[in-house]
Formats: structure tokens, sequence, C-alpha cells
């Protein structure tokens, strides 16, 4: 006896060449946490205690954020067109002085309804009064890498206190729960507080969450203060040593790329081209990344840059503008988007034997898709349609860790309207600048 | 009495400057096909014969679609990850000798549901059998543009039926209908051809829609093979002497806007930014083209390189990649893209004095948006909300002269079930590729 059975799905597995590939009419069997068989539908008879039928629905791994701020929710719309210097500086770092822990758990929740409403089961977030942020997942039911941030001009015992909040969730909630240490940025990080952060990281096992070489313009100014790239900082300080994840990397030049090969295997680079577009910053270079084995996942980044929490935008953005950015339609083809969406951002988290792919063994972190809306008829193909065509309200149905989280778009886990109450409450607040009152100048 | 007050939306009209901008708590009363007033919400009493209570509502002029191949639908999907030429020689050309007229008709339906269902309420169109067309516009009850596309190797006789098609529609469904010339391109049409256009388009005083310069190739190809651009074609051909409205033009110099800014006054641009990525064409040069008071406006292009028919992406992509292409993230502000997507759209089929802005004394085409999902929350700017937030499922009803279409997501006039069905009926038909049964061959 089964716990779940999701009947006669269409559902979005790993081909023979190892790229997703759509089977048509399949029942995906769960047990516990676990996907335990995926097949050909037979009538759904009593092997499941739980059946969703899901005739002509496509299912798929769910979506996998790499990076993000997902409390900055709270702060969306309030820094539009203009510079990053003064997106920092101007909007975004005074804006932060404003938070309260409460906003962060508040925020949290908002974003995770808006991630699970978009078939986001796991977010890597990097942010700050982060056991407000893990109380949240944990009463969500989602599954999150979780990094407080910090600035080293907080201190050593500041970095101490997001070390031991690391500590202390990691592996909570059900094991839905993983942490991360999370010095900001090279450029607000001293040589020093980095090594300390590696040096809690490895006392630990645990990764490394980190912004580094955004744009080009950070790059060429750590080259003209101390002529080395910020990849190359990482390197030095023995961060890409351990497992780390690099946010946006925009300014990753070609010798970093070379550099970055050596640490393949537990390196990950998290891509958020509506962000990059927004702020002008240029794009990641996914294509020489994928080439040297480095893998490289999805994510929204804040939305403040970003505006929503929507993978799916993520995911088409990324293959239109590789392709853009090549004059080559022929590059990032449908299937290589979706390993990069799927198989790709689990890697880049370093948890591609866990979630990602729709396989035996792996944690059942589903969504369920409904292709049935006028934008995508006559379905000619399934993984275009994917791809091109799906809107995050398609996402019907979502389950993490084999509880049903989402269920034909009704939140089982959040009160969506209780949480956009208290987030509203607090809007005047929120929006006070004082440009002295920043948390953090940006000057790299 | 009124014939339909919308009563206590939060209303996009043009601000002091020119630019769109939001006044909160608005009525827009409506007479027949024309809005009459827009003014400070007050209780609604008898003052008209419909009102739609619309608080918290965003009403804004329904979205303008300024170029694509409606029909083109029924082919989604089928033609991905290939360069142009091939997407022309080997997919498009060779699947549109499948073509029925009745292919056009339940196309059209189907792309019309999907276009209402996302708030489009003008679409500018260039297809085949496009009587069939027209009677799904009656239909629908929307408003269109159509050209019947034609290409020189089909002879006279064929340019001669477009234009009786042109004469026989023009003014029709109430005047939702209009028509236009609609040569295929310079690359496909003969000089002599497109003076023959012209020469029909003057007799009847209607405008020519013409793809040019699509991309840079095309460009090139036609200074190799005779010494001037496209535009200089069309110039020369005596298009631009009238109304004339340009698909795409990526491939525009310097010296074409040169050239086009002594036609400001009647030419327009339609620009449909996820076809120039998908298949790398690059870009419009759209910053240049209005600072020479060229209008723009936003298009889809066909589903079969754009997959959807959502004009809010097109929207979102236009102003996103203005940033990136500048690498300026203050350049295609919120105001500016918002003005771009409504009376500038409108402006380049020049019917910026019926369409475009919700002011008193023009067609009452209108659509409210629904944002209290959580993807908008908390709603701290309407406009950044507008361009960046927004989903195609955030519409929630649909005004066309002053006729309710579609209400709470509900369609008024079609029966999206049965149109759906008619188009699967035809699909395995619809798909067979003989390369030499393609209706064209690409080589520009």
């Amino acid at each position: 006896m089964y716990d779940l059975l999701i009947h006669n799905c269409h559902a979005l597995v790993p081909g023979s060449d190892g790229l997703p590939t759509v089977q048509r009419n399949q029942d995906i069997l769960i047990d516990g946490n676990q996907i335990v068989a995926i097949q050909p539908a037979i009538p759904a008879d009593g092997r499941a205690r739980e059946v969703i039928v899901a005739d002509g629905l496509l299912a798929m791994p769910g979506l996998i954020n790499t990076h993000a701020h997902v409390p900055m929710v709270i702060f969306r719309g309030l820094a539009e067109d203009v510079s990053i210097e003064r997106w920092f500086n101007e909007f975004m770092w005074p804006l932060e002085s404003n938070l309260q822990p409460e906003d962060v758990y508040w925020g949290m929740l908002l974003g995770l309804v808006e991630m699970i409403e978009s078939g986001v089961t796991t977010v890597a977030d990097h942010y700050f009064f982060m056991d407000h942020a893990a109380r949240a997942v944990q009463q969500a039911g989602t599954r999150a890498a979780l990094g407080w941030a910090v600035f080293a001009d907080r201190g050593y015992a500041a970095l101490d206190e997001t070390a031991v909040f690391a500590e202390r969730w990691h592996g909570q909630a059900d094991g839905r729960i993983t942490t991360w240490l999370a010095p900001h940025a090279p450029y607000t990080c001293d040589d020093d507080f980095l090594r300390a952060a590696v040096g809690h990281a490895r006392r630990l096992g645990l990764g490394i969450h980190i912004h580094a070489a955004e744009e080009i313009g950070q790059t060429r100014a750590s080259l003209a203060k101390r002529g080395i790239t910020p990849i190359k900082v990482l390197e030095e300080t023995g961060i890409l040593a351990g497992r780390t994840l690099i946010a946006h990397g925009c300014g990753i030049l070609p010798e970093d790329i070379n550099l970055l090969a050596r640490y393949a295997d537990h390196v990950g680079v998290a891509h958020a081209p509506k962000t990059y577009l927004k702020l002008g910053m240029g794009l990641t270079p996914i294509l020489p990344l994928r080439r040297a084995g480095i893998e490289v996942g999805l994510a929204t980044d804040g939305a403040v840059s970003n505006n929503t929490l929507d993978i799916f935008e993520s995911l088409r953005l990324m293959a239109m503008l590789q392709k853009h950015e090549a004059r080559n339609p022929e590059v990032m083809t449908i299937p290589q988007a979706l390993d990069l969406a799927t198989r790709g951002s689990a890697a880049a988290l370093g948890m591609a034997n866990q979630i990602g792919r729709l396989s035996p063994g792996l944690l059942a972190d589903i969504i369920l898709l409904d292709l049935s809306g006028s934008h995508y008829q006559p379905l000619h193909s399934l993984t275009a349609s994917l791809v091109y065509n799906t809107r995050a309200s398609d996402v019907q149905t979502v389950i993490v860790d084999g509880q049903v989280i989402m269920r034909d778009r009704r939140l089982l886990t959040l009160n969506k309207t209780e949480i956009i109450a208290e987030v509203q409450k607090s809007m005047a607040r929120l929006t006070q600048r004082i440009p002295e009152k920043r948390i953090q100048v940006y000057n790299p």
C-alpha cells in the first residue's frame, strides 16, 4: 500500500540521453517522502491510500529557486528604473534598515505563498533574521537551503551567530531545511572574514552561498584594487575548496571559468536573468560554464529587482537570452533548458541525488500543471509548451516531501488572506527611506 | 442614463506629462461605444444601465497587438530551436501548405480566445484566407486591422483579390474591423508588385502592413543584391508615402531611421521581442526610432515563433531588453513602457485618436485587472506591477466598443470548448511537412 498515487499524468522524466522528455499516461507511486515507481498508467485500484487523478496534467519535478531573498517581497516595486549603485545605496539598503524580525517572518510566508502557487518547492534563500524565515518554511511545508547573510562590518560575533543559526536549523523540518553559511560578497567581506566563514562551514560540514562577480564592474573594481577577480578571491580564501553556490556571476571572466572548472564537482552558479536585464548587469556566461562542467541553476533573486518569484519566467528568459546573445536559435534547446531548470538547479545546490528529477529513489517534490488553457492549444509539443507557454498560474497541484501542499490551486498549509493582511499592515513603515540609515554602502 | 459604469476602479490615464499614470478610485462612464467621462468615484446610483463594481481592480486601455498571424496558433510548438532559414523553409512554409480556409477560421477564433483572456482587444493581423479571420473577429466582438498576406509569385490576380477583401471588410462589424493591404515583404515581392499594392491602397484609402528589414541579414542581402536597404525599397516603391506598418525592423540601420523620420506622422513599427529572442534576430532599434518621432507598438508575431499571444509578456520583454542592450537600467522607464504599450501601439496603427488611452471621446476598449494575487503583494506601485508583475491570467474583464466580452474570466461571445475541440480535430493533418510543398522559399 503506497501513500500516494498520481494517476495517469504525463511525466517529465530523464530520457535515454539524460535530458528531460515526456512520457505520456504514467502513474507515479510515492511512499513516505520518496518516489517509488513511475510506470505506464493502469486503473487506479487500491494501490495507494491517496490518489490524485491527473488525467491530462503534466507532472514535473518541483521547481528550484537557487538564489533568492524571499522576504524582500515586502519591498517590491519600490526601486525601479535606477542604476545598480542607486538601487543599493538609495533604495534597497536604506529600505532594509526598516526590517524587523517579524517582517522577515511575514515576508517569507508571503513569498512562499507566491512560490508554491508558481510551482517552486525548494528555495536557496539568503537574507537576515533567518530563524524567522526557517519558521515560515517549516509551516509552509516546502524545502529550503537557508543562509543568514552577513557583512564584515557587522563583526565576527555576527558571523558566529549566523553559524549558530546554520547549526540549529540544518536538517530540521523533517530534513526539508538545510543551511549554508552566507557571507554577503567579496566586496562587503574582507578576506579574513571570508576565511572565518570557511572555518565555520568546514566545522559544520556546510557550504557557502555568496554573491560574487555580480556584474563586470565588480570584477573590474576587484582587479583594479587588488589585481585579482572576485572568483579568484573565493579560491584564495578557501571558499571554493568546499561546497559553494555563487550568485549571479555576470562578471565571470574566461580565466575565472578555467579556475572554477577545477572545483566543478562542488561549485554551482545561480542565474537570475530578470534581475540582470532590469539592472543592466549583463548575463552569466552559462554556455561556457556548462561546457566547463560547472552546474548552473535558475533563480529569481529578490523581488525588488525581479518583482516576482516566478521560476517559469526565469526559465523562459534564460533560454531565450542564450539564443539572443549568441544570435543563434539553435543553442539552449528545449531539452537543455529543461535540464538546467530541473536537474541542473538541483546539482547547483549539491542536491542532484535528492531532487530535480522524477526518478525512483528521489524525494517526492512534484508539481502538476494544467495544460488545458487556450494559450497551450493545440498541444503539439508538451516540452515546448513547458518552456515557452507556461504561466505560473498553470500550476495546479504541488507536492513536497510526499505531502500535498497545494491542491487544485488551494493552499493547504498557509493562510494567504491572513499573510497578505499582515504584510499590508507594515507597508507605510517599510517604505521609509533615510539614506544615512542604510545598512551598508555599495562601493565595490 | 449611461450605458455602462465601471465603478471605483483604479484607472491608468494620461498624466500631465502625457505619460500614463494611475488615478485611484475612479468611475468610468460609457455611452454607446465611447468613454464619456472618468471621474472620482461616487456611490453607484442609477446613472447607468449596467454597473461593473470594480473595487480594487485596475482599468487600463485594452491591449493592442500590432503585428500577428493569429491563426498560426494551430501550428504552435512545431518549429523550435531552429535557424530562421530552417524555420521558414523546413517548418513554417511547408506547414502552411496544409492550410484550409476553415483552419484559419478556427485558428483565428482560438487565438482570439487567448487574446481576449489576456487583455488584447485589437490585433493587426497579417495572414491568409482573411474573410474567415474577419468572420471570427465579427463573432468575437474584438477590434482588428486585417490584411491578406500575398507573395509576388501568386500573381497580380491574387493581389487584386486581397484588395477586394480589404474593400469588402473595411468598416464592417460596426466599424471594429479595418483593413490594410498586406504584401508579405520586399524579399518576397518585387518592386512592381509592391507598387501595384500601393495603387490599391491609395485607391481604397488604406495603409500597407508589411514585413521589412526583419533582421540584419535581410538588410545585408538587399544591400548586396541591389545596393539599397529594405526600408529604402519601401520608399522607392511609394509605400512610405501612405500609412505604413512595418513589422519587426530588427535590421533597420541608422540611415533608415533618418529616412523614416520624414514619414514619421504616418509610419509605425511593430515590435515582437519574444520572436526576436527565440530566432536570434537582434532587436528593433526602439530608442532611436522613438527619438526620430516614429511610433513603435507592441506585438507578438505568430505563435510558432512566440508560442503565445501575450502582450503583457511583450511589454515586459520590451522594457527589460532596452535596459539590457543599453546596459542602462534608467532607459525605458515604467511610464515610457506603458506609453509605448498603449498610446504608442495605437499610434503605430494610426488609431491614436480612437484607442490606446482611457480618455473621454475615445472608444471604450477597456480591460480590468485583478491585482489581488500573491505575486503583486504588497502593492507599493501599481505602475511597476503592471509592467513587471502582471500575468495574462490577471485579466478579469474585457470591454470592447462598449460591450463586455469577458466578465470575471468568463467569455461572453465565444465557446472556448467547442473552438479547442474543432482545432484539435485537425492536428494530425496540420503537422504534415513535405518540404517540396512549401508555400514559399526563404532566400532574402
